[in-house]
Parts: C-alpha cells; structure tokens; sequence
C-alpha cells in the first residue's frame, strides 16, 4: 500500500521461519501516527518489537488484529507481551461471551458480538478488544469483514481516526459493529413484512415456523444488543486512564443508537406476537368457515333424505304412494324445506 | 407584513443569482427582538450576515427554519457557520434518529418526531432544534405546517415569546408537536371506540387487521413519545449555559403532559389486546352456535333415517309391513322420537 | 348558619348587582379561625376584600371554593388576586389533566380525580387545589357532594381541622376524595363477585362484555390513583413554605392508603383475567360436550343405517332376504352394535 | 404459672368491678426482666399502674396483649396511656390496614396480616404492634394462637428473649407469623401437586375451579407478604430509638425469609398458569379426539350407504340388479372402500 | 497423598475412639500454605487443635469441609469453636435456604445452591462456606463432587489458589458451582432443541407434559442463580474484613457469568413457551384438517345418497323409474355433482 513510507521495525526475511506455526498470516497490524502508516502481517515473535515502538517518540499508536482461528498459545503470549490480566485471557478464548466492558487500570478489555445473516442465517461473532494507551488489540475479526472500512479510513492521511487516539479507533471499529446490528433489523424488517402478507392470506399454519425463526433471531439480537449498550454507556460515562474526554460524546452517540436497536427488537417481537395471534385467529376462522358448509349441507339434506326414506318403506297400507301426484307432492315438499333452510342461513349471513 | 419595521440585512436584488440553487427559498429566518420582527426567506450566503447581528446591541434573537428537503450541503454549511459538531450534522441528516437531547456546552441538540394522521396515515416528521445562544435553528418542518401557530404568536408584538429569549421559542415548538401527539391520539380514540362496536356485532375476523393497524400506529407514538418524554425531562432539570431557569418549568410542564401521552397509548394498548380477545372468543363461540344447529340437525334425523331404512328393507318376512297400521305407527314413533329430541334439547338450553 | 358570629366583610345589598354575571353562586368561601367562622356566597369582587384579611391580626384562613361549571374569566381573576403562575390557570381550565403536584415557592398546586359511580357508570371529576399560607382554593366540586363531610367537620368549633392550617384542611379534603376511590372499589368487588357466578353458570359469552366494561374502568382507576399517590408521597417528602411539618404524617398515610387503591385494583384486573379465562375455557368445553353428542348419535346410527340401506337394495339375488329369520337377525345384530358403541363411549367416559 | 415469683401490682379482689365491662379478659400482660416474670390478666383500668413500673429501676419489660375483639374505646384508652398518635389508633381499629412501620420517635408502630388454613379456607388476621421503651403492646391475636410459642419461651428462665429487649419480642412475634405464611404455602404446594394429577388426567374443565381458588389464594398471600418484608427490611435498616442494633441481624433474616415466601408464591402462580394451559390443551385436544372418532365413522359409512343406496333405486332397468353375483360383487367393493378408508386413516396415524 | 510433608497436628491412633460417632469421616481438612499440604479426615474434637495453628506463624490456611449428611450437633460444635452466630448454625442446618450472603464483620456467611442432573431429573445440594480470616468451612458436598477439581488444584503446590487467601478458595468453589449451571443449561438446550423437533412433527400433545418439565426446571434454576448473583456481586462490590480487594475481579467475573445462565434461563423460557404455542396451533391446525376431511366426504356423499333415496321411493307413477336411460341419467347426474363438489374444494384449496 502506497501510504506506507517506511517500515519502523526491519522485517525478517519472509521465508525465514514462516511454516514454523509462528502463526504469520494471523497477526496483521497497523502502526501509525498523523504523518505516517505502516501495515502488514507480521509474525508473533515481531509484536514485542512493535510494542517498543509505542514508547519511542514518535507518537505511534498500534492496532494488532488477531484472526478468528488463533490458537490459544497467540492469545496468551500477547497477553504476556502487554501484560494483561489472566482472567482477560480466558475471557477471548472462551466463546461463549456476553458483551461486557472491564477496567484494568492500564487497559479497558471490552467484549463485542458482530451480527450478520450469512446464507440467510443470523450469524454471530465474538470480536475481544483490549485498549491501551496507543496501542489496540483486536481478536476474531475474519479480515476484511467488518473492520475494513475502519481499515480505509485509517489509511487515508489527514482523517479524523488519524489524528485521534486508540480510544477513538474502538469506538470506530464497534460503530461498525453497531451498523451491522441495524442492516440485520432492516433485513428482519423486510421479512416480516413478507410473512405479515403470507400470513393474511395464507391456509395454513406453516408461517409460524418462520414467525417462530425471526422470533428466535430477535431473542439473540436483544440478548447482545442489551449489555452492548451498558458497554457503551460505560465507556461513554466512567473515568479510565486510557479513555479520553474528547472520545466520551461519540459513545454516547453510540449508547443512543444502541438503544434505538433495542427499541427496534422489542417492537418487532411485538408484531410478530401480533402475527401470531392472526395466524391462529384465521385457523380458528376458517375452522367456523368449514363447520358452516358441513353444516349447511347436513341441514339441508339431512330432512330431505328422511322424507325420501319414508316413501322408500314398504308397508302395504301407504296411502300416498297410490296417489296420482304423490311424487311431484314430495318433490315440492322437499324443494320447500331445501329453500327455506337456504333462506335461514341467508338470514343469519352463514354465506 | 406589516409588523417588519425595517431590513436588518439589506436583501441583493431577488433575481440576481436566484435559481443558482443557493436554496434561497428552503431557509426562512425570523429575526426579532421585543420591538422589531423581521421574516424572510433568504439565501445560505447570507445566514452568516445574519449570526453576525445577534452580536450587536439590538439583542436581537434568531430563528432559522430549513424546510424538510434540504440538501446535505446546506446543513454543513450552516453547521459550519454556528460551529456544530459533526455527530450533530449526520444526526440532522440521517433521518431514523429517536428523540434525543444532546448538550454540546454553547448549543443544545434536540431531535423530536412530529406526528399526524395524513390520509388516514399515521406519518411521522423528523424534527431536529439547535438552541445556542440567542439564536435557534430548526430543521425539517414543512413550512406552515406545525411551526405556524408560533409563528403566529412571534408576530405578535409584545407577546410573551417575543420577550423570552430562544429557549421559551423551543418550549413553544415542542409544545407544538405535543399538542400534534393529543391530535392523534384522540383520533385513535374514535377509531378504537368505532372498532368496538364493530367488533361486537362482527361475523368475520376482519376486524383484526384494523386492530392490528392501530397497535402498529401505538407502537410507534409510544416510540417516539417515551424518549421525547426524556428529552424534556432533561430540559426541564441540568443545567445549561443555554437554558434559562425560568424556562425550566414549561418543560416540566411539557413533559407531565407526555407522560399523559404515554399512559394513554398503554391504556388503549390494553384495549385493544381486549378487543382482539372478544374477538377470539366471538369466533369460538358462533362456532359453538353452528355445532349446536348440526347436531341437532343430526341427532333428529338420524335415528328417523334409521327407522325409514329399516321399512325400507326387503326382506320376505317383515310382519310389521303387512300390519294394517304399521305405517301410521311408524310415523308416531318418528313424532315422538323427535319431539323428545327436541324436548333434551330445550332443556339443555341449546336453542 | 348559627356559628357565623359576625360578618367580617360587610355584604352588599343582595339585590344590587346579582344577575350582573358576578357569578355570585359559584364562589362559596368559608373563613374561619379557631373561634369565628364565616360562611358564605360571594361575588367575584368581594374576593379581593376577603384576601386582604388574612393579612390581619386574626389569624383568619380562608377557604374559597368554585363550583364546577365556573368560566373561565372568574379562573382569571381570581389566579391574578393571588398572583398565581399561568400555566396553573390554564391546568385547571383544561380538564384532561393528571393528577399532579407543582411547587410554586408561595403556594403548591394539586390537580386531583374525584371518582365515583353514578347511575352505574364510573364517573370522574377534575378538583384542583392551590393551598397557600392560609389560603386554601378549590375549583371543581359540585356543591354539596365529597366536600361536605369536610365543611361538617370545618362548622364543628375546636374541631382538628379549625386549628390547623389549610395545609390540614387540604389533606382533609383528599381524604374524602381516597375515601371515594375505596368506596368505588367496594361496589367493584362485589360486582366481580356476581359476575364469577354469572359466568361459571353461563351458557354465552356475554359476561364478557360485562367484564371488559369493568376492566375499562379498573384501566381508568390505575390511571388516576397511580400519579394521585406521587401527588400525596410528594406532600408527604417535601420541604414547601406552606407545608407544616406535623402535616406530613397525615399525607404519609394517604400515601399508604392509595398503594392499597393500586394494590386492588391489580388484583382485580387478575381476577377479572382469569374470569375471562373461565368464560374462554367453558366455551371451549361447551364445544366439546355438543361435539360428543353428535358423535355418539352418527356413530350409533351410521352403522345401522348402512345395514338397513343393504337389505333395502333390489338385487335379485339376495339370500338373506328369503331366509324366515334374516328380519330378526338383521335387527339382532343392529342391537348388538348399537349397545357395543353405547358400552365403548360408556368406557371411554363420554356421558 | 410457678415462674411467677410475686406480683408486682397489687391485684384488687377479683370480684370487686369484674362485670362492670373492664374488658378484663381481654387484655393479659406479661411482665419481665431476666429474673421474675408475672403474667396474667388485668383490667383496663390496671394498665396504668403495669405502665410506671417501667420507670422503676428493676428494669422490667412489659407485653400488653389485647384479644381480637377489643371496642374500640379499650383502643383508645390505652393509646392515651402510652400517648399514642390519633392515625395509630385508627389503623388499629380499621382492620383492612396493608402490612406497614410507622415511626413516631418514642415508638414504632407496625401492621402485619397472619395468615392460616381454617377449615380448607385461607383465613387472614390483623395484628397490630405498638413497641415502645421496654413495652410492646400487641392487638388482634386470638390467645393461644400464634404467640404461644413466643409465650413458651418467655417463660423459661435464661431464655434469650427474657435478656433482650422488646425489639426482640417483636421479632419473635413477627418471626411466628412469618412462619405461618411458610406453612400456607407448603399446604399450597401439596395442594398443586394433587390438582397437577388431576388435570392431567381429567376429562372435564372442572379443575380450572380449584386452580382459580389457588390463584386467589396466592394473590392475596403476594399482597400481604410483599408489604410485611418492606416492614422487616425497614426494620433492619433504620435507625430508631426503640430499635437496638443488636436486633436489626435477627430482622433482617426475616426479610430475606420473606424473599423467599414472595419468590414461592411467584413460582407457583406460574406453576397454576402452565396447569391452566394443560387444561384448555386437553380440552383442545379431547375435542380433536372426538372428531377423528366423528370423521371416521362418517368416512366409511358415508360411501357405503351411498352404494346400498344406489341399488335400492327402483329403476327397471338396472343391469346390475339382475346379476347373479351383483349382491357378492356390491359387498366386496364395499369392503374394499372401507379396508382402504381405514388403512388410509391409519397412515394418517388418526388411530 | 505425596504432597504432604508432615501432620502438623499429630493424629491420635485411628482405632482408640472411632465409632463413638465423634462423626470421623464427615469432616475433611486441608491445611496448606504455599509450601505445605496436609489433607485428612479428622474428629470432631481435633478441629480447635487445627484451628490453633492458624494463629500459628506458619500462614497456614484451612479448608474444613463437612459431608451432606452431618448432623446438628457437628454443626453447633465448630461454629462454636469459630464462634459463629446461632443464625448462621440455623441457616445451615434448615435446607430450604435462598442463596445468601451475610457479613458478620469477622466471617461472611455465604449459602449456595448446587445444581445437576441426577439421573435425567434436576437436582438441587445446598452448600454453605464460612469464610473468614484464614479459614473456610463448607457445608453439604457429598465428597468427591464438584470439589473435587479445586482439591487437586489445591494439591498442585505453586497453584495460584495455594499463594490466595482463602477468599479466592472461596471464588474457586463457587466458581465450580456455576459451572454445574452452565453444563444444566447446555443439557436443557438439547433437550429443547430436541422437543422442538418432535412438537412440529408430532400428532398428539404429549409433548407438553415435557414442555412443562423443562420449564420448571427453569423456574427453579431462575429461583437460585438469581440470588446466587446478588451474593458474587455482593463479595465483588462490598469492603469485608476478610475479603481481599485483589479478590473482587474474580466475583466480579463470576457475577457476570451468572447474568449469562439467567440471561440464557429467560430465552428457554420463551423458546418453550414458543414451543407451547406451536404445540397448540398444531392441534388446532389439525383439528382444521380432520374436520375438513369430513366436511368434504359429507357434502359429496349427502346429495348422492339423497338422489339415491329418491329413487328409492315406492310411489307408483314416478315416471323416471320407468325410462330406459333413467338409471344411466341418474349416475351421470351423481358424477357432475360429485365432480363439482371436488372442483369446489380444489378451488377452495381444501386439499
């Protein structure tokens, strides 16, 4: 990349130790201050020597990327590098996370899930960042996901995240985690509307298992949108050696998008509860709607075939059946009670 | 009109560079003090003509209004000339934005959501404020729509607004759109109360779609109307370099006003779950009344149809065929089966 | 009446301006100390006269009161006698106001709903009060009604109420509005009561219109009691100028009494849930009860109708019809399927 | 009682006034130090003279127990003995009071509710405390109820509570009554596990009767214990002249034991909400098995009686009727039609 | 073991008063400082001699934990020894504890519920720890369960938990409680996962009785992680004599894991009350399908067998009966009819 002007720290010969699982292509980093931007992946044994950096003079600031698929051993020989707190360690290899923030003095650790529908699947990704002074680790991001633009940004001389610190790179990188959560709402959105149209005029119950999918979705955007948003709030409102004032007004920005995300879930579950109610109001309707033919049927022919099966006896004495107008005399009957019972229902708007 | 004793800012001949697409007839300022009012529409070059005056000693105070399709340039043009922060400008042209108070020292940021019924459409309006010291800026409002009221009061000379500074203007803007709130809210109202007697005497479930319209529209004011509520609350109680003391009360008033909002969206809310229950039930239980109609029908006919099958039968030795009164008896064992039926099921009050 | 003992300001001939539209019978004032009392009607511009005693040596409190259907005008004249802020006035003109509490440093501001039932509707009432040092107005009570047990009290020499301040007399006065809500709740409960055994007997679903009406008015009574507590809590907190102290504990036990006003009617919105519930529950159970009916009828009678049908069909050659018993045996084994069906509906439990 | 060693008031001769309506049944006293106690029962009139010997240096105690139908006037006078406020002595004798502390400085007054099965039915009694400087006065207990076991240790020598303060008295009373809500709801759970068998395997609505009993039930225990645990924390947590520091661990223990009941009482409402639900599912469901039992029948019947029907026209010329084998023919396809019928609904798994 | 060095209190010979239900296997130490380890199964009577040596210079720390089955009298001995307060002895011994913590300034009480599945059912274990300075008591572990990992933590020597104090034993055990959370959980989202599967493909609604199983284990669960937070938060948040400030992180993090299983306890419920709903949208969905199964046979067949019965009447001029084409006429008119009735209900898309 042509920004790059020099690089700070002499890199070995590519062919050198690579293949020796010291984990190359997993650590890219950038290293940068308002003049210059170096980028590149490096091997873990170099970050010691890029950290150095960060006490030189020249006012670096370092972002170290770590891919999804490290291996514990990375993760705990950069904890050693920087220091960081055993628990902190756990914490970014353990996946199962929930959003959180932590202090340690010397370094915030904050917890972030990225959100995206991946073959029409919500997908979910763990992403761990520890912020220091001048320097910010990064762990899960597959590279060129989500933190490119970030990435673009930066490499633009003069920008704004050029000029500011680590703490503003965070919050740049969790606004687009931020982005993310609103694409995947505006996606649920449209699909709801989809099934809202299914629903009304549909026969059958099957929406309810896509109801119930979206349902499930939501559930897992509120579970991690919500202690996201205490992330920012927190990073928006408390006192850390790392975070400065100037950076405190873009996290509240970031708290009140969050909640507008929240927001945005809770109105969705209760449209889809809505949905639900609909679709179990039509099975409910069209039940009644298939009991009236039955029974305007069973009420209609029901009287006439008992009149049949009386002529149909064969008793000796049966008056009627010698009679010259018999016949026509039944016919008529019956077309009478046929029409009387088809004005009933009229009356009673059963059809 | 009248009122406007002189030009403050002499005005270039309206031909000249009109149509250049300066936005001349997007901005509209009211610029006043206790004895002078002047109004106009004027050009994005000459706001800052304008910002100089309210320098001097006229204590003269600044109301700009953008109509609601400005273009992106004119905000940061104008963001420029009074110094706003940049989260400020996305936020005014990024149009999903919830309510919201933002207190940036020398200016106060308020994004509110107008709202009204627009062809039986409930439609929503971004409105964003930007109160500083004497002047006041306000972005979005379809000219002579909700503002005109204050407009009207503006001109009034010796009005209570013309002598309060520009923070008593906001209270008098949002007070406005609260009032916009009780509008549509009374017309939902008459819409729920219309819906009930519907849905009493209904046969079909076709109410559900209008009460399922009317939960969405709830959803939504009690969207914006809950964070509204906040920003007034927050109006009415930190301090500001921009907020006058004695204005503190109006938005305490504002805001006990929107909490009236609110209950009464939860009130209908409740409602209308109640009326989607009646309607539950009056669907289950006509299905009960058409059950009933079938099986009486059944329960007398059949055994009838029996009896008439059975003298229908041929075989040669039926001694009750030859009997002379077979045929009669018949029918009065049919009368009385039937009669009994009928008699259960008065009993059973089923009709 | 007799404990008047003078007239403290001199009345003018009666005859002289009345029908002036003074609105002379609407403004009732009782002034008293703890041993005068005065009592009576007065007109508009006698108010002024009665407000300038309190500042006398006889540590008089005055009490005004305006009937219900008082204009606006009179609400005017009488806020500026007593130099009371604008927006009170234009709260107790306007009746859709919550229940509220406003602290204007010389005197406080309570909105309140009287409740009630009339002619078997939940009727409400809007009171407000302003309670000064040592004045007391009240606007909105229809003569004669709640605040009579108060005036009672008031008329009683060396009574409580005679020697405390208004500040005593107001949390009398919102006593016997608490008092009100009880007593609707009362007539609530037993109207619950009947209902539950309407229902567990009922052959419709009618109740259930009855029972949203009371849900309606429980949703109403919530509305109302909720913020009338904060409003007593407040008086109950505070510090104000015009509260004494020794007050406090009375409005503490207002306080404790209106959570037991919210308290039941929570409880009743549960039962009332639960009944609908029932009602839902015995539809659904009625269904099922005339769904067996018919079954067991078309179960018995299908089969031997079928039978019947066969022997009635014209095949020449039919053995059975010739053989001497095939009528016996037919019906034999008719009777023997009906009883089997009897005995297996019998076992499933079916009736 | 042999613990008694001698009596510190002179008792009047027992037949003197005895009848005149003394109440002198209704109060009993225990008096205490860590050395003597003298229990008995005393007229009104005694209470005075028990009440100076608390100045005297033995350093007694003193628990004044008033029966639940006291009048009102044995209330008042006693109040007035121990200068107790007026809003006390309507609490006490107003039974409908909600569980609450009251601190009036030389005293705290405490409303609590017991609760207790009597004959299958929830049955609810009002207690009211008064615990002052070394006297606790406490009304509405039935003798022999609830405080005997308070009694019982009393009156053992070297007990804890004969060495600690009234403030530990009421603990143990309250600490009685807190175990009488323990024992209403593991009643209640032997009682939902009953109900729980029964719906699952019932074939009626009828327990959806009981189940709302038990939801009453819980409502009103939810009512009363949510208030008395703000009462106990209160207890625990404020500072009062009559509360000893000591004592506030033993209160506090009884809030976290009323934590418990509130939570219990929670859990089993849902328990009683998911056998509602089993409930109306069954009923669903039964009716779902009737059908299939309707439809079945009718299925294969239907058809067949057709056939039989067709061939017992009386056209002349029906080539089948002639046929030797047109009756086997007919037979086997009826056969077939029903062999498919049921082998088509066994596929369908309706059996 | 081969860790420990030397028994610093010398056993007495193992047969001398075994048997004497001096409750010899119920009572297991570990005392250990970072150098040395000394792990056995000791008398009642030994503890105060080990208790001794805590004031010893060696820094020792001692673990005592008592097995499920102690009786009260063990328990009464060491909190004597200890001097621990009689509630906190009663705690223990009653089971039915919330999760609590309690500080009594030289310990902290702390009670905990441990939670597995037992043979395909939930089970609960209460387990209580006395921590105070340089010792910890537990309660109620069946040896070998979930302590088990932290003993041979324990017996690594270098281990971080051999450097803590006994706080961080504390933190350890706990920790290993909440794991058993974790894994109750993850076995609950497959069983879920599971019944989902059969409730969208199941015909009857069995599946409900284990809907209802799952969902009060996760009452249950909810019941005791709930507190069980309050109590980590509690030991994270609050200044304890015996808690050391380096501790906190570790509680901290405990404390947020908590949130995760209660987090993760509220979404199962909702997926099964999900699950509840589809259940009985299946069954009226089916009930849909059996009735229109029924309706489609009935209306088909009716009109057939009505034309079948007239024809079957016995009237002596009925001019079809004698036409050459009638029978023919008759079948064909049979097969429009059915054939109409089957367009219908295609195009009605019954099936």
């Amino acid at each position: 990349m042509e920004e790059i002007n020099q690089e700070l720290v002499p890199q070995e010969p590519a062919g050198k130790d690579k293949g020796k699982g010291d984990a190359y292509d997993k650590i890219s980093i950038m290293l940068y201050n308002t003049e210059k931007l170096e980028e590149k992946h490096i091997r873990l044994s170099e970050v010691k020597d890029y950290k150095k950096l960060l006490d030189d003079e020249g006012a670096y600031q370092l972002w170290i990327n770590l891919d999804d698929d490290y291996d514990e051993s990375v993760v705990e020989s950069i904890c050693e590098i920087f220091s960081i707190h055993s628990l902190v360690k756990e914490d970014i290899i353990e996946k199962g996370q929930r959003p959180k923030v932590e202090d340690y003095e010397h370094y915030v650790f904050v917890v972030a899930k990225m959100i995206y529908y991946k073959e029409d699947r919500l997908t979910l990704e763990q992403l761990s960042f520890i912020v220091g002074n001048r320097y910010l680790i990064t762990f899960g991001d597959e590279e060129g996901d989500v933190f490119d633009s970030v990435r673009n940004r930066l490499r633009k001389e003069g920008s704004l995240i050029r000029r500011e610190g680590t703490d503003y790179l965070l919050y740049s990188l969790i606004d687009s985690i931020t982005e993310g959560y609103f694409n995947v709402l505006e996606t649920m959105g449209e699909k709801i509307d989809l099934i809202e149209e299914k629903v009304i005029s549909s026969k059958t119950n099957e929406e309810q298992k896509e109801i119930r999918e979206l349902k499930k979705d939501l559930l897992f955007i509120h579970k991690f949108s919500w202690p996201l948003r205490e992330v920012t709030s927190w990073l928006a409102r408390e006192e850390s050696l790392v975070l400065n004032k100037s950076t405190k007004v873009f996290f509240d920005d970031l708290s009140s998008q969050l909640i507008q995300v929240i927001d945005t879930t809770d109105t969705y579950r209760e449209l889809l509860s809505g949905l639900i109610e609909i679709s179990l109001s039509n099975i409910s309707y069209r039940l009644n709607e298939v009991m009236k033919v039955l029974t305007i049927i069973s009420t209609i022919f029901m009287p006439l075939s008992f009149i049949a099966g009386v002529y149909g006896m064969n008793f000796k004495y049966m008056p009627e059946l010698g009679s010259r107008y018999g016949y026509l005399i039944t016919w008529i009957v019956m077309i009478v009670i046929a029409a009387f019972m088809v004005y009933y229902f009229k009356k009673k708007k059963w059809f």
